[in-house]
């Protein structure tokens, strides 16, 4: 499922574990401060952007269950199921660019309408 | 982006490469008939009812751009962008489970919200 000798991918893993563990404060230690993230709610420009709205999305974030996992030297691309309070089990898919240790890019990809309306 | 040492990655370009040049009939080459696939349309069960599916698809394919490719010895994880005729760009990854050459499990994201209300 995984190849751990990727530097990428083990620092996507530090993220994606903080995450899932509703510690996204954690998780930005391994985040670049210009971090450039593509979301279904559109682009979200910097690391205290993106802070903020996954701080927000942890009130119903449960947990999550990796399917896959893979990464080279500079990029890691993982596939999982996102499990929150509404809806029970989200595919979704995460890619990351990481440069001198820290993500730089995220793609972030999920079925929004599989959310009720708010 | 790409290990190519992976024989599943290799079957799941393969059937990519025909999928996004709208040749589903060449994709479904390197599909077992027994073949589960989950979407954001829900599950697809079985080789014709994916190829069913796929075809009708294709009528606003466009192609698609690669953002990563991976794979191991039984797995591969894509995400690339899919050009389509209503919406240029969507955002879209799919795993691959692969068992003697052949594709026996499909995991499909996209976000389907991002497409016109039929």
């Amino acid at each position: 499922m995984s190849n751990n000798t990727s530097p990428a991918l083990q620092v996507a893993l530090a993220y994606h574990e903080a995450w899932k563990n509703r510690d996204h404060a954690t998780a930005m230690k391994v985040v670049a401060d210009n971090v450039v993230s593509e979301t279904p709610f559109g682009p979200v420009e910097g690391g205290e952007a993106l802070h903020k709205g996954e701080s927000e999305f942890a009130h119903i974030l449960k947990g999550a269950t990796m399917v896959a996992a893979f990464g080279d030297e500079t990029t890691a691309l993982l596939m999982y199921y996102t499990h929150t309070i509404p809806v029970p089990s989200v595919l979704s898919s995460k890619y990351f660019k990481v440069e001198n240790g820290k993500i730089t890019e995220i793609k972030a990809l999920f079925d929004k309408s599989q959310f009720p309306v708010q």
